[in-house]
């Protein structure tokens, strides 16, 4: 699986969704192509899906909320006889890198959150309508929906089989939305998860699995009707006309990747990649109607889709290189400026999707596999939400006073009111409140320098990066520490970072990333997976997997 | 490493630790036997620890609380020069199976857990006094404690050097406590689980990773002046004389394990094993004076020794046992007269620690990685603590109605107040309030049923039972559940109970054992910790760990 996998599309190109809008309305239908696979090797039979599907549908999502804000519910459904969706394809499961397992369920997670938190986020209300067979990653699609409405007839149910049939877990939110967000009785999940075909009717609704069963003859009507009726009760304010998100202007190249307001560079040979964030160059829209007007061309948007599609490049086509660098260069006045349009206007439905947007695009951040380090050179602009990255990373290292034949303005740090509230983190905390979980009053008391250029002396001494260091130690330290962390296993550091990332309160999604996913992780790797004999590798054959019973 | 392994010890037998009582404080010394490891080919060298080193402190630990109840605080020091602890043993760690590794840190994670808990539970405040090198699971045997002193010399340093050296986690505990209980500063962190060397001085303090640094040649007078101070302070009542904690009476033979009122019966075949609770035979004490002067002998003391006892054997030396299944036989309603006297007198010190014991031994049981079924025959008294183990069990089975030539008493299921608050999870829920997340109100409504023998029609009307089968289909029933169990795979069956047994909050504890651990059982399984050319496997041999630098 050595191809470059692209994360940008648009409906153009979609193979495996449907979009129809009508009005406040849109149906989204799944009706996944064969053919259409991202790799060789297998079929996408009975709507099972492969990353490709889930970039597509990312797409969707993300564009349901910037192209489409008339939306207030989407109802998602298949577009095939007697199948919803048969969950991830397990030929291309089995076939594939630990690696790539791993960041499929990583990405597919993330989509599932996107479109889950919708609703509160943005007021579009996911609802799912289930005829056919719904069966694992199906019906993880259909848990991050918020009301669950199954056809009553012989071949609709819901089923998580992973458990018998593949043994490995429904890894994509399943175990823990049944348990936290279904709220199922522990020992009716455990009986489900232990149940091949599924649950179907009435008992699917007692078992809080669905939120109703409706006859097949009165299906579509009823769905149809609940859609109405939550589109009428939405308190999303009517909107007219959206922005359109046009292609990003992206150029790869053999070291790097360039995007109009950011740059990757690879630095192979060190094992890393630096990003570097250009900040405004010119002055903040002077209100929400010519913000309007900029659409997708407006900085503080763009540049967030930039990171994100970086991100997503790297944690998927760039494996070996372990730590990503994150830089910024521009006027730091100029981002809070930009920034400060959007929470001076939160009301406004774009300045609330471009700034849940940063929120989710930093989430991703924080959920990137690598280790990260935030580089605050002279002439840098971590201000308002480029800041955030600095308590995203896992240590940060920042120039103090003047550096010999460095002409940029000194290195600073500038707080904005974005950063004490507008991008939590998956913890529901904001990354200064994870950051001084020990000295909350801390948090408080840089309420006080919002708005000021930090520079370095101060900047450390509030906490705000790891170390300040001058014009002689600086590159003796920064090299030293990119080295180290080179020679560390990336296992440990993943495991590591995963554990020092997330202090504080868990939420479902702490939890799905947190322990879901490293338990299914573990299980990715046992033999009785994974192993020649494995039930993974072996589904599909007639032969069920072969197991060592032992215990841990 | 196929011997079994005993986790009953005394003090006549400890080879590896010393305790001085001193009236309301204990010194617990660490002085581990280099030549006293449980398996043969490695040396616990620099007091480096093996599962037989902690087995020998938590039993110090459990009867500290009884035996010892005068005392208030327990100073945690090393008896050896220049080393407070190395932490597990690497070589021990490299050699041992993974089921080994995994079991081993969930038993010395429990015990950390049950000491850090001694205060809050009973009273007992657990100190540390940290001279010489006290690395990996070294300091996270102190961060278990509650106050960190720290000997200010050049020797003296905490560190937790797994990521660097060996390419693992600190897994017992030691991120979870950094980030959650210590609240270190998430990028100091960071830095500091990097430093092979670790951390001394005053840095300690200002990372929050120590309480206090004190000069060595003040420091024994200050930890005997804290020490002082703390039980000076402690509001902890004064008790003169505890209870011994006899030998259990317990008998192994091949095909099972025989307990006074616990038997554990091995059906190898099946891949399972019935633990079977003999309800008490004669009347509870009329009394605390009574129960005092019972002291061990009481059957609801001893019911919870010997259970334990049962659950760490079944875990360690019975790997191949998928499922556990509980039974119990007896009277109901004495089980409900045993629980009430000490429900009546909690604020008695030794009714206090028998329900505490319980807690801990029900925690115990939830965390065993075994599937677990409670079967409700006729005959049984799963009533008030032993009733617990119906939730705490993956499902529960009972007999409905008279069954043909079975003149048992009908099975009935009694509540008691215990069941609503006694006996927390974990996740700090009662069991009922974790299976009832979804219907909160049923918690109340089983307040009005407490003290009813609820027969099986009334027992899953309520939900406290899976099913309830009659004479006719019970036996295929269960039969059915058995045989399928034991052809799933244990992997994920481990995954998938991790996940579903822990609905709802998390806290310090839910975290350790489901993120620290699983991601640390992740990396346990990968070749770049423990394959040939692993960090794990090459420790001590002077060269490094080659790993495969690719991220997941």
């Amino acid at each position: 699986m050595g191809k470059v996998i692209d994360f940008q599309t648009d409906p153009s190109k979609y193979r495996h969704w449907k979009v129809e809008y009508d009005g406040p309305v849109a149906r989204l239908s799944m009706d996944v192509d064969e053919k259409g696979g991202l790799f060789e090797g297998y079929e996408l039979k009975l709507n099972s899906y492969d990353l490709g599907v889930d970039i597509e549908l990312a797409d969707i999502v993300q564009r349901m909320r910037f192209e489409h804000p008339e939306v207030k519910v989407v109802v998602m459904q298949s577009a095939k006889d007697k199948v919803f969706c048969a969950g991830a394809n397990i030929r291309m499961l089995g076939g594939a890198e630990h690696a790539h397992k791993v960041n499929f369920c990583k990405f597919t997670n993330e989509t599932r959150n996107t479109y889950e938190a919708a609703l509160a986020d943005s007021g579009q209300n996911y609802i799912c309508a289930i005829r056919g067979a719904c069966a694992g990653g199906g019906y993880e699609l259909a848990l991050a929906c918020n009301h669950l409405m199954l056809t009553d007839d012989s071949t609709s149910s819901v089923a998580l089989p992973e458990v018998p049939l593949l043994a490995v877990l429904p890894g994509t939110g399943g175990l823990t939305r049944v348990t936290d967000k279904r709220k199922v009785r522990r020992d009716l999940a455990d009986v489900f998860c232990a149940i091949e075909e599924g649950v179907k009717g009435k008992r699917a609704v007692e078992w809080r699995l669905v939120d109703e069963v409706i006859p097949n003859s009165k299906f579509d009507d009823v769905v149809a009707e609940r859609a109405a009726e939550l589109a009428e009760s939405s308190d999303k304010p009517d909107v007219e006309k959206g922005i359109e998100l046009k292609p990003l202007d992206r150029t790869f190249a053999e070291d790097g990747v360039n995007y109009s307001s950011v740059e990757v560079a690879l630095h192979r040979e060190g094992r890393r990649a630096t990003i570097t964030i250009k900040g405004p160059e010119g002055d903040a829209p002077a209100d929400m109607d010519a913000f309007v007007a900029e659409g997708a061309d407006n900085w503080i948007l763009r540049c967030a889709r930039e990171l994100d599609d970086a991100i997503l490049h790297l944690r998927n086509n760039e494996k070996e290189l372990g730590l990503i660098e994150f830089q910024t260069q521009g006027d730091p006045e100029r981002v809070i400026a930009h920034e400060a349009l959007l929470l001076k206007n939160r009301e406004h439905w774009l300045a609330n999707e471009v700034l849940q947007y940063w929120k989710r695009v930093l989430k991703r951040v924080d959920m990137t596999s690598r280790s990260l380090v935030a580089i605050v050179e002279h002439g840098s602009c971590f201000a308002g939400p480029l800041a955030e990255l600095l308590w995203a990373a896992d240590r940060s290292y920042m120039m103090l006073e003047e550096f010999d034949g460095d002409n940029r303005h000194l290195a600073t740090v500038t707080l904005s009111d974005g950063n004490f509230g507008s991008y939590p983190m998956g913890n529901d905390l904001t990354r200064l409140e994870t950051r001084f979980l020990g000295t909350p009053e801390q948090v408080e008391t840089l309420k006080d320098s919002i708005g000021d250029a930090l520079e370095a002396d101060e900047a450390e001494k509030l906490g705000l990066v790891t170390y300040a260091y001058d014009d002689i130690d600086w590159e003796d330290e920064v090299r030293l520490f990119m080295e180290e962390r080179a020679s560390f296993s990336p296992d440990a550091m993943t495991g590591m970072e995963a554990n020092l990332r997330f202090a504080g309160p868990e939420t479902m999604e702490t939890r799905i990333f947190g322990r879901l996913t490293a338990w299914q992780n573990w299980i990715f790797q046992r033999p009785n997976a994974v192993g020649e004999e494995g039930a993974l590798q072996r589904y599909g054959t007639g032969v069920r997997g072969k197991y060592d019973m032992e215990r841990v």
